[in-house]
């Protein structure tokens, strides 16, 4: 398809007879895209727009990105859709990553939907939900009693020797081209109006970098007019990309040891830190740093106001928002879009502590009445 | 709208905005659908044909709905989007239901967004991740140390004393039509085709009916021309349905003390008992009982062939079909369709034994490459 300015959706996403993010294939890295690659449906998640939280927040408007209603529950199966596709148009039949956890899960689910062979490589401390997810999927799943780091080397060395198809974020330059369909998704939903800022926790720096690939291809084809504010959201004690952003042009990598409730952003070497830092330089983006308790806060807020139980991850996002409120770098006018990159069902560890405080009551109704007063 | 037969599909599932299970809104009980009742997305979720897994049974074609893609995770969250929404528009601000978890979970999710308060009665046993979301989404939850059976009872008996809005099945009669949309989706995706079978599990018979109100609905309205078979499956010790139907018309209801690994469907006194056995009798239906081993087997089959990660309660709908075909009561050359009601990170307990049995290794590449030998 030619590159042209200022086209049609409809020219741009034409019907191949899907709904999810195979529709984008003109602008995904793909001559043409069999519509039998992978018989899953990734995408299309919902836009939730939630007044009463915007309310609460005192902005204008809040959009919420629930990525967590993918196959296997998260963002992540948008990339894992890409490099499954891409692993079978290059003829592999065996494929790997190293992943903190969600990568994981996610192509353990679309290679064995697939029918490729996966094998994953990550930390021994993985939740055991994900964990159960690439078991039940039946990938050969490699714990490895070491970081998301090391355990990172170790597959790139072993993946390399053995020939496999490598789904490794940052290595692989497909993984952004996926999950940038996220952000095609949330302004098609907004029926291509700009919000003012986007934000997204930040991990390996991949989902960030996708969220200014998307912009930046929806600007060039003249689908939206301006860019939003893009503000990755770090843990405080795992904020790599974040200190190496605030340490200056040329971006040298600042690595850490980390230590984040968010398994999926605890994130020590971040492997897409270049680009992140380079795409937030060029678009006027920024970073926002955010402990521990506002992530679990900000789980309570989103389900509670919104109805959406979000992995910790997502939730960072939502704690984002409300500290970039808080120091006045968003105003109170603003509309924001958050996007929650999976759902909080894939590690419940952070909320099990409510399960444990919950009383067991004996069967007796006048017990029970007793209880609600 | 007046009743008429053989109209389009495009008249009766009008636009009102939405994409969700609120298009059917002229076959749902609202005159209208406001459409900020719930700003939560429920359905569509996908229908996926896996011909990998059709070919492996030997029949000619395999659907399957994948109900665990909605907020919450299950098929439950149709029937609560519906009672909320009727609880809105009857100006309650109080909800209540007795449920084995799915429910629950499923009406804290619903409410939540909906601004309602909710107050749940659940067995003790609740599975900890359905648990985690009654919580997170904060509603007042009530464990009681008893069967669901019991539980249900009190829930009743309390419910109606305070004067909440009722979410239990059976007793509020709107359920079934919300979970009838699954059967309209499904009936859809198929360009209004009717496959020869439909498997779906049933507990208290509520999701079971619903198939059969759907296909009523669709067949009254000219939509569809022919009914498929539905075969509602059960646990062989969890089969007071079946057990019911068995005994002959007038159906009086056995209850009996059950055990399935499927706790959605893990039901001694089955609330719907009597529609469900009705149902079946006036539309040639039937039901099949499966082992616990055939559940999780079932779980593992889905998952490694399709992709899918199903609670056991909507694999057991896979196991059904299995059994079905080995008994000969499916032949060999059919089109089926099974209703996969949930999510498998809502209760990973029956797949724990695999994240016990899966080895930590250390961060040694000579020992990780033996291992991989």
């Amino acid at each position: 398809m030619p590159r042209q300015k200022h086209c049609r959706p409809e020219d741009l996403f034409q019907a191949i007879g899907r709904r999810d993010m195979w529709r984008y294939w003109p602008l995904l890295p793909f001559k043409s895209v069999e519509a039998d690659f992978s018989p899953l449906e990734v995408g299309p998640s919902p836009t939730i727009s939630c007044d009463k939280l915007a309310k609460k927040l005192g902005i204008s408007r809040l959009f919420l990105k629930d990525d967590g209603r993918n196959p296997s529950a998260s963002l992540k199966d948008r990339a894992s859709n890409v490099a499954v596709a891409k692993a079978l148009e290059l003829g592999f039949s065996n494929i790997y990553c190293a992943s903190t956890g969600n990568a994981a899960s996610s192509l353990s689910c679309i290679s064995a939907a697939a029918g490729l062979n996966c094998y994953i490589f990550v930390p021994a401390a993985t939740p055991e939900a994900k964990l159960s997810q690439m078991l039940v999927f039946g990938s050969r799943v490699l714990r490895i009693d070491a970081s998301y780091d090391e355990v990172f080397d170790l597959s790139m060395s072993i993946g390399e020797e053995k020939g496999w198809y490598c789904r490794n974020s940052a290595i692989n330059p497909y993984l952004l081209e996926g999950k940038k369909t996220a952000t095609f998704e949330l302004f098609e939903a907004l029926n291509w109006n700009v919000p003012d800022y986007i934000l997204v926790s930040a991990g390996d720096g991949t989902i960030l970098s996708s969220v200014y690939k998307a912009i930046m291809d929806l600007l060039d084809y003249g689908l939206i007019s301006r860019s939003p504010v893009v503000l990755g959201v770090q843990g405080e004690n795992s904020s790599a990309i974040a200190d190496t952003y605030d340490s200056g042009f040329p971006f040298e990598p600042i690595d850490q040891t980390t230590q984040c409730v968010a398994d999926s952003i605890n994130v020590g070497k971040p492997r897409d830190v270049i680009k992140a830092c380079s795409y937030t330089k060029q678009n006027g983006g920024g970073f926002i740093r955010v402990s521990d308790d506002e992530i679990v806060a900000a789980i309570y807020t989103l389900a509670r106001t919104c109805g959406i139980f979000s992995e910790p991850a997502g939730a960072a996002a939502l704690a984002g928002l409300e500290k970039a409120l808080a120091d006045g770098i968003i105003g109170r006018k603003a509309s924001v879009a958050l996007l929650i990159t999976g759902n909080g069902l894939k590690d419940i560890r952070p909320v099990a502590a409510l399960c444990k405080e919950s009383k067991v009551l004996p069967p007796d109704e006048k017990l029970i009445k007793e209880e609600l007063k």
